[in-house]
């Protein structure tokens, strides 16, 4: 017997990249950061207070909203800390969109966010992104028009790694009547003199929740922390909805630990912008065809005459993970690409010189 | 403007209990277990692999599935971890309930059940238990009934700390066409001579999803770990819906290394129950009267003439947390009250004494 809803009964789950648990592999294929978290973290870690466990933690991370208030300029009441990004991207549908309500995005995006409509019974809307993965004109009236209650944004982008200036975000916040939810997962790999920062934004727009991930910027995926920052009327219904205690007493500390030390994580973000020119460039002197990255990958088209799927294989069978997007639309030509270390990234670079010989 | 779904702009939010950081206060106001959590924890996290916290966690904490499974002699695709039990029961609403569908609970019963079906707008059935604390009859049928696709039951019984016979469940679930969701918190706590396992019925029931915690047993709320058991007609649909990694890589060691430790954790219970009998017995000598718990919490109602909100009151003031129900139909005259440390305890009953006198 099935006692599941309908919708569930009918949607996919959401498939996470491949993990696989070897010293021998290459993983350029998750996006994670290829450099260890801040020693700090190490420290937070064995200082922690294990009787203290007993006890419930604190229901919103309080010690840890008070330091990312204070990092982003703003009030703990305007930040939420959820258990991974992901959280905050379930939430946001469950709490500001009915089932057969429609939530929107622009394509191609992050998977999971279709998945997170399936499972909340949610209409999704589809948008497509032009050939160099900028918006449609006029946005926000195409989300009007579609009667989105929501809207995914991801900048920079995921899979492309191409930014969109913040005045474009701001234009479509200032046009679209539902909630905008900006995924700012990769936003710590932007380049410095792009000067790109949202936060600005929600003194004007009440309706724009932005999200920021440890997984990536502050080499944290295995901590599943993240937060959202926003105006009270968009942080208060989420914290109604929350899970009581969503967010574990040892994971609060470590990344509070991760985040006030600036100086680790941004030297692990530099290392991270300068491998990815060597790599950008090295994949283009091969024929790859990719837009300028301002995340820890990129997205390439393989040279004229080359198979995606086969490179891929290929790469596996070296003991090199990328990322393949089989059947999905427009990215079959493509592999996107983490930026590993710098060795990982010559081991990557040999491996495909090899192979495209 | 508001932006959240009318249901969530109508819901009241969970208020948890009181949490006072203070070596100060005596707290036996939230159920949490009176003694740390096991040596094995603080060597797993001693032994912690910070720079693995880079990549992203199993989704499905498998080694610790396997764990669970092989103690409940089940296959690890009857387990699902949970980051906290609570994030089990807000699954099993979202799972199994379309929104303005019914799930039903037994009153009084732990207050987050509503607001979970409040967040989903799911409608909510309330039976009322006798004043033994009993089901009523047939209560199978009545939540039949009702067309209950969900029903909460808790065993032993919050906040009474009664128990039911396994016999009872396996009757209700027989019955019932809906998910019945056994919420197992406290069965740590149970006397080993009530014999008490619910494993075994779900040979029979399809339909019954057990949920167990790390908080109290293994005295770990901190760490925010539970599980579901179930069988895959019901593990599998809530595999699809849960966040894509719900549980972070340090907890999911940290739980594995508390439960395969189960000397140190059965230590723990046999005190808990030992000072059961011992703050039962004093606070029926004070004119307390009381249910037999076997739960680590009595739900003692005050001597006659006395108020439960006054002695609430009083024992705050001399920094003793109790939990009190202001306004719970029933609670009214009662005090749930923590089983603590001896030295705990026996400062509660010399207060009482003191107040009673």
């Amino acid at each position: 017997m099935t006692y599941e809803r309908k919708n569930i009964a009918a949607m996919e789950a959401y498939v996470p990249g491949e993990q696989i648990d070897s010293s021998e592999i290459i993983k350029l294929n998750t996006n994670e950061n290829p450099y260890p978290p801040s020693p700090c973290v190490s420290e937070a870690l064995a200082s922690a207070d294990v009787p203290r466990l007993r006890q419930y933690p604190s229901p919103t991370a309080k010690s840890l909203q008070k330091t990312i208030a204070a990092k982003h300029n703003l009030d703990p009441e305007n930040v939420l800390v959820t258990n991974g990004g992901d959280e905050l991207l379930r939430m946001a549908i469950t709490t500001f969109v009915d089932p057969g309500e429609k939530v929107a995005i622009a394509r191609p995006t992050y998977t999971l966010y279709q998945v997170l409509a399936d499972a909340h019974d949610a209409q999704m809307e589809v948008f497509e992104l032009d050939s160099n993965w900028n918006l449609p004109g006029n946005f926000g009236d195409l989300l009007n028009d579609a009667e989105a209650k929501l809207a995914f944004l991801v900048n920079p982008h995921a899979p492309s790694g191409t930014l969109l200036p913040v005045e474009e975000i701001s234009a479509v916040a200032e046009t679209f009547r539902g909630v905008l939810l900006l995924d700012e997962a990769y936003v710590d790999f932007v380049e410095p003199d792009a000067a790109y920062s949202s936060e600005a934004l929600l003194e004007k727009h009440e309706n724009l929740l932005i999200l920021r991930s440890f997984s990536k910027g502050y080499s944290l995926a295995g901590l599943r922390m993240g937060y959202g920052l926003g105006n009270t009327s968009l942080i208060n219904p989420l914290m109604k909805t929350k899970d009581s205690y969503n967010t574990d007493l040892i994971a609060q500390s470590l990344a509070d630990a991760a985040i006030r030390d600036q100086d680790y994580a941004s030297d692990t973000w530099n290392r991270v912008r300068a491998e990815r020119r060597t790599v950008s460039a090295a994949l283009r002197g091969m024929g790859f065809v990719l837009p300028e990255s301002q995340t820890n990958f990129v997205l390439a088209t393989v040279p004229y005459g080359q198979k995606a799927e086969s490179l891929y294989h290929a790469l596996k069978s070296r003991n090199i993970l990328v990322r393949y997007f089989k059947n999905e639309n427009r990215l079959e030509d493509k592999l996107r690409i983490t930026i590993g270390t710098p060795k990982e990234n010559q081991t990557l670079i040999n491996a495909l010189n090899d192979l495209l010989d």
